[in-house]
């Protein structure tokens, strides 16, 4: 069976240019940076350039870098480091709604040590406005933290507002933006931004890579205590080959986003546009103008996610029905319910992701096998035969 | 120039066995392990097989084994978590003195969150007595950690002994095998324990690969928190690659253990023999019985470390004078400090440790090589100049 992977959200395959600048690291030059020996330098030499090339994606000095082992990490170093190291000021924090749940839970962690939260909504299109983040701040805020885009209804948020308002403010702000950075031109100063965190596996690099941008002068506690490694601030010893990867990714990232955008964001429309007309009780979710390039989800009503996660895997497709870090969980998106949708309609979510090869090809297959699979699956369904009943159908 | 590697506690090579593993997670099994679909299923049947190899390295049930990035990472959420994960008992934590810089931190982030902590110390080898642990504690004491064996000097402590006086009293207690799982047989149920960290990178696995060993039933809090991955308790994606690396590594070490011992015991007790023997004023470091089969120090007095490694390094031969995770930090160990050597010597700590590649005529070069250079760096050293000159010769 032909297999087409569709869930960019919940992993990118590795470019095979990434795989060959990791290669020399699992083999021959298998160094500990901090060594003052040949083999440690070459290993420390090589996570150096990939810091600069990191920092070239977002715009940032390579000083401003830490590398992380998850995009989960960057968001807890960020928000607890960030609101830790400000003793001085208060103990308050606004996040959105639909942060990603190392966000949430790290402010749920926080919480537990004194601090007080504010979750600010968000439209039925996903979207923060600035000015509730406004209202949501307080005396005692310290800390404003906003992600970029939503990997599950593909949303980008109005950023560079949102910082604008902090820094007048003199409050600190980080962005989660694991989902957007590699597949949107981002860069912090433009953006306005005291921290950001980013993730190699959601743009061609390696699982394990991930760094956290922290503007020079920021203070941001250790969440990893240990060794001189990250100037102090991170410890362990660092993965080569996975910052290697990470590096090489943002490099041809920077290179090649444009080129990948004018590839995906046709196929992303076509899902967009062509899902609803082909197949009833088809909600798009999310913003349709301010979206992530690769991503087109909705809730397809009186179906299930699972079930349709696996018919689609039987017929050869790999989506997901949102983020990968709670998938498993069964409960409906936080996301979703913030965004207003009902508990039911929720449970019908579902993501395409293009990766870089997803081809024309393998979205007129989708279009083709997914209505029988919905179908099939509302056939079985006791909400949509009760729908059915009331309609007199 | 021939290279010879002689810094196993820094980072050991990649088994061919161990990256022919990790080859399909890195090329077309890239699929997220909490994605419902077959690229999903594929990752996460990978995962849990490497889990089920780690625990039977340790003889634990894989439930209980918890994959991080490092062993640094493995330490801090062992220290951090479970010392804050009884908050019904008191706010004390004893460790050894000797402790690797990622538990000494940790415990120093709970130091400011309002907890105690009392520093064991260690006698002439290194070694901990179990007597100065038990006089350690008190009613207020909720954790012990003391490593199973340190890198710098090489000795084993008597963990076994030191767990049973804990758990007598209802405490619980962790180790920290970073530098001992893998090269030296480890059962939880014989030591006793509640906690145990290891790393991949000491073992012939990859970097960025390392696990904790909670047991049954003991409350950890996260340290990272995010998804549903790990249990709810360690969030970011799996980095699936690294883990079935770690699982390999932990399968070869497991089968190999004694064989990997046999060879490289002869040679490191030649280098503990031979070294003292060709070259003046020279200390050897650590326990000669309770030892890790690879390690082998030293005190070079009147030279510094930083020097040798250097002249060292320029003949071919890649060594340390510590932990890598503070040697660039130019600092005198701590952990010799904590054996009573004074400022001076201790700045001539050195330390080849062999990996499985090491050969008895790698040893031989050494021995010849090493005499000279150290002659050449005490001619440059105004400290030996005095003490030859008080010695009036």
């Amino acid at each position: 069976m032909k297999r087409v992977y569709l869930d960019h959200i919940a992993a990118t395959p590795l470019l095979p240019e990434v795989r060959e600048a990791m290669r020399p690291f699992l083999e021959d030059a298998y160094g500990n940076p901090q060594s003052l020996h040949a083999a440690g330098r070459e290993a420390q030499e090589a996570v150096e350039t990939a810091r600069e090339d990191v920092a070239a994606l977002i715009g940032a000095q390579s000083s401003e870098i830490y590398f992380t082992a998850s995009g989960t990490e960057s968001n807890n170093f960020a928000v607890k480091g960030m609101a830790l190291g400000q003793p001085a000021r208060g103990k308050h924090i606004v996040v959105s709604a639909i942060e990603h749940s190392s966000v949430l839970n790290s402010v749920k962690a926080l919480e537990r040590q004194g601090f007080g939260a504010t979750l600010v909504p968000v439209d039925r299109s996903g979207r923060v406005d600035p000015a509730d983040v406004e209202r949501a701040l307080t005396k005692e805020t310290v800390l404003v933290s906003v992600m970029t885009a939503n990997s599950e209804v593909g949303t980008i948020e109005p950023v560079a507002a949102i910082a604008a308002a902090c820094r007048s403010r003199g409050l600190l702000f980080h962005t989660d933006a694991v989902a957007a950075a590699g597949s949107v031109a981002l860069d912090v100063k433009e953006l306005g931004v005291d921290a950001l965190s980013l993730a190699g596996d959601q743009f061609y690099g390696p699982k394990g890579s991930a760094a956290l941008f922290v503007r020079k002068g920021v203070r941001v506690v250790p969440l990893i205590d240990g060794g001189i490694q990250e100037g102090g601030r991170r410890g362990g010893t660092e993965n080569v080959p996975a910052i290697v990867g990470l590096g090489r990714a943002a490099r041809l990232a920077r290179r090649d986003m444009d080129a990948r955008r004018t590839a995906v964001v046709p196929l992303r429309d076509r899902l967009l546009e062509e899902l609803p007309r082909r197949i009833d009780h088809v909600l798009v979710t999310g913003s349709r103008t301010d979206r992530l390039p690769h991503q087109a989800s909705f809730c397809i009503e009186f179906v299930e996610g699972e079930a349709m996660l696996l018919s689609l895997d039987m017929k050869g497709f790999a989506a997901s029905s949102g983020s990968a870090c709670t998938s498993k969980a069964l409960k409906a998106s936080h996301v979703l319910l913030a965004m207003g949708l009902d508990h039911a309609t929720a449970q019908g979510s579902l993501v395409f992701s293009l990766i870089g090869t997803t081809a024309s090809g393998d979205i007129d297959d989708l279009l083709e096998a997914f209505p029988p699979i919905v179908e099939r699956l509302r056939r079985m369904s006791p909400l949509y035969t009760e729908y059915l009943k009331e309609r007199g159908s």
